[in-house]
């Protein structure tokens, strides 16, 4: 067992003991909301009106603002109070209007391809001949000075194809689920954290407009990346989206097959030519992102409140069906089940959209600074930035939603059934959690692991010592084939897995609100001492 | 054991037995194909230039025309003899120029979508609501009479997405070609022929036309089918190739995901609106389809020979590369390594590019009409109609062709590498056939199999009693992903089972070559006897 659990254990066990069983009229509550979340659960049309008819969320583009409105309206019908959007600032709105991209010689095609986020459109038609150059850092600029004037330029390398042997569309078996019991050793290395800052915390968007710059100086036209993903899959991910650092060249993602094609070609010779026509739309009228927020007030104002999030926005590339879109509808119908069964929660619950997620948690960020606590240094962020607010600064100065937040669920893994909860390891929490979980065994949400997952909004909070989860799911086709791509729609939600989801974080709501317990914490993160001996590097090592 | 194995074995017995070994010459010769084959080999290239540079091969379009030019000169450049192409009635050329398709309301965005094949284009933008009217066949027209004027009319049943939870890429275990080693008793059921024959051999296309018809009088625009894989995948394979057989209206095979949120939209109204805007080309200055042969003289012209094919059309979407490209450039490579190592067969090799497979094995069927056999009925046939030939009209006449050829290989499995020999039934044949794949046993070549194989062009050979055969594949991603789709490209097509594949063809061709043994025939087909008691139906039962 890991030192960190164990000790953490030690200190649990008694809190755990201590709380109280189920009285007989919240089981009665717990059985009202699976009756109505199983035979009258309204998310999957509610899924689809958000992905077929409002369709992209890219944080801040025009669809994103048609989302919040819905969102809005939604949670007004559903019963939910304090309904409100909480604004951050974040940077552009974009979207794409049209695009379309040729290989004109040696034989006329079509490509499978999209303009990245957050670049601009080609003002007409524009055509060139391609040339391959891969570069992924500023180093590799230099090879291709003066060769690249008049081109349409290929910056990835092209590789092969992939040979998919695993099966794209998975669900957990018990053994799974057992692996993830485990906790990794925290560890605390300041050379790194301090080495990653000095990059900056823009890195990705930094890359982009040093390319940009390099290719416009070198009299480039266009460039392009190739899909990370086979089958004529497309992302579209970029992220210069603050305002004052927009790249001038357009830039597209070119599908797989497509985009070897051009580069086999361009290997054998003469270079293909290639036509680019794109529209895109800028929009500046509201550089703020917005987290979307209501309630479901509880009868003890003093009792602080549990929170339930996933993120709203989305890639462009897709609906954002199973990547977030679910998951959102699944916390909404979470909400009216509880309305609807006319649940009476002792502490608050709040149900929260996030924003700008796929910008590097922006949304959850920002709640965080602005309710939850401070930390030293943070004053030096750059608005809209990826944050860097657990780096190595210290101390961290808790605000007055420290302690009112009770417990912290997430949802962003796809839209796979609940198997059960990662206590992020917070082990002292995992009987409660495990005891909330129980009425659910039956429909195959029972287990909590120790194990910690990462990248999403639940992030933060963690990391501060809240009790804060995200749920296990089934991970379905999400990773293989659906996640930030063009096929991320409707159709990849299966029915009953969004229907067993709404029901759990119901019930699990409904439990975290009323029970006479409350989750353990972790400690306030205090400076910790360097896990490891320190390593001597290469003056060129990264 | 079956029956018919049993048979064939006690007959087979002493041809095998007497077989003479292979010559030091023999061997040697081998020895030089494995060198050859493995070590310069050129395949690759050839695969690229046919799949990048031309691209796809619709029997008869532009596209094939270029690539017969590029077969012809490939075999002239690689040094065979006797190159000729030899034609059929087919029908029209068609190729698609440019298409586009958009979804107007709610939301504009461009759907995944391309013309169905010798469909007309649409003269210019055309607009329309969408309505869903799931017809398969003539009798489900009269529920929507009235109700399409002006519609884009979605004839397909959405349905819900798939959910691939087995792996698309798979490569052979031994335990899989072990199944293989069984051979189903043949069946003979006449009622069942005539009632076939009753529907007409051009089944497919005769619903396409009807229903082009029906939708004409009804007023509709346009219609649209579903592809029938997820994944923004596409096929448009449709059989309206005949002069005179031509639709009228604009037909396109639109991506699961786009048609399934166009029918979810139609259904909770209102219907999205639809443009289409497609250019496709018809060519008519030639109605044939065109084998493509070429020869390794044998020395002794009383010998016969020994012919390995596989078809060269593909269909439209994607670049034809694993169906069928690849196989193609395995025949041709077969041959340069032959030719490269000096081989001077006794029995000629006859390399055959076939076309119109894709359209029901029409390129061997006219081969066989010219060269091998007759049959009574024949007269019948309607030039480039999916052939009917080996149904219930008796007797068959062998034609000169008929004894002079001694062996057909057919490739038509994709690209992976080549694990053994289907003997299709020909139990006798699998002694010789076994030692022919001696020498590739170490490259991973070596089970010969009683099972039969369908749907390609050995099966009129297999069906004459001729010794006709298919390799057995590592099957990779053919089935799951790439049959006939828009991802059909050369980035699926591994380099190291192309070179096995190659090596191994060129082997077996210049064994059976210059066996002393000839492989033991299946007689000549005669009236079988009813298999089956005969069933009773009600009167609408298919």
């Amino acid at each position: 067992m890991p030192l960190r659990k164990s000790l953490a254990l030690a200190c649990a066990m008694p809190l755990v003991l201590l709380s109280a069983p189920l009285h007989a009229e919240d089981d009665s509550a717990v059985a009202a909301v699976i009756d109505e979340g199983l035979n009258r659960n309204e998310a999957l049309l509610r899924a689809q009106d958000l992905m077929d008819r409002i369709g992209p969320r890219l944080t801040n583009s025009p669809g994103m603002r048609k989302a919040e409105e819905w969102a809005v309206k939604e949670m007004a019908e559903i019963g939910l109070s304090n309904i409100h959007k909480e604004g951050f600032e974040f940077g552009r709105g974009w979207e794409q209007v049209r695009s379309d991209v040729w290989m004109l010689s040696p034989r006329p095609i079509e490509l499978t391809a999209i303009p990245l986020a957050w670049t601009p459109g080609t003002d007409g038609r524009i055509e060139g001949e391609v040339v391959v150059a891969p570069m992924s850092k500023k180093e590799h600029f230099e090879a291709y000075r003066g060769k690249l004037a008049g081109k349409i330029v290929l910056v990835s390398k092209p590789g092969t194809g992939d040979e998919p042997s695993t099966a794209p569309f998975n669900r957990l078996e018990t053994s799974d689920i057992a692996k993830r019991d485990t906790m990794a050793l925290p560890t605390y290395d300041p050379h790194a954290i301090a080495e990653r800052e000095a990059k900056g915390t823009l890195v990705r968007g930094d890359f982009t407009l040093a390319l940009d710059e390099f290719l416009r100086s070198e009299g480039a036209i266009a460039w392009a990346k190739i899909s990370y993903r086979d089958g004529k899959l497309l992302h579209g991910s970029n992220y210069t989206y603050l305002s004052g650092r927009t790249p001038q060249l357009p830039a597209f993602e070119i599908a797989a097959e497509d985009y070897r094609r051009l580069a086999r070609l361009s290997r054998v010779g003469p270079a293909p030519r290639v036509s680019l026509d794109s529209e895109v739309r800028f929009t500046d009228d509201d550089t703020k992102g917005y987290n979307i927020i209501g309630e479901i007030p509880g009868s003890d104002p003093k009792a602080g409140y549990i929170m339930v999030g996933g993120h709203f926005d989305s890639w462009a590339a897709g609906d954002g069906a199973v990547d977030n879109g679910a998951s959102t509808v699944a916390i909404l119908e979470a909400a009216r089940i509880l309305k609807a069964t006319g649940a009476k929660p002792k502490r608050t619950i709040r149900f929260v959209l996030w924003s700008g997620e796929e910008q590097g948690l922006l949304g959850s960020f920002a709640y965080i600074r602005q309710h939850i606590a401070s930390r030293a240094g943070e004053e030096n962020a750059i608005p809209g930035a990826e944050p860097s607010f657990w780096a190595d600064s210290w101390p961290i100065t808790p605000k007055p939603g420290y302690s009112e937040l009770k417990a912290y669920f997430n949802m962003d893994n796809g839209v796979g059934k609940i198997r059960g909860i990662h206590a992020e390891g917070n082990v002292a929490a995992e009987s409660l959690l495990g005891k909330w979980l129980k009425p659910f065994a039956s429909l195959g949400a029972e287990k909590v692991v120790s194990g910690s997952t990462s990248g999403t909004d639940h992030v933060f909070f963690q990391r501060l010592g809240l009790p804060a989860f995200q749920f296990i799911q089934d991970p379905l086709d999400y990773s293989a084939r659906l996640h930030h791509t063009n096929i991320d729609t409707f159709d990849h939600i299966p029915a009953d897995d969004l229907r067993q989801t709404s029901t759990v974080i119901a019930g699990i709501l409904l439990q975290a609100a009323n029970d006479s317990a409350t989750l353990p914490r972790e400690p306030l993160p205090k400076k910790p001492v360097e896990t490891k001996p320190f390593e001597w590097k290469y003056p060129d090592e990264d």
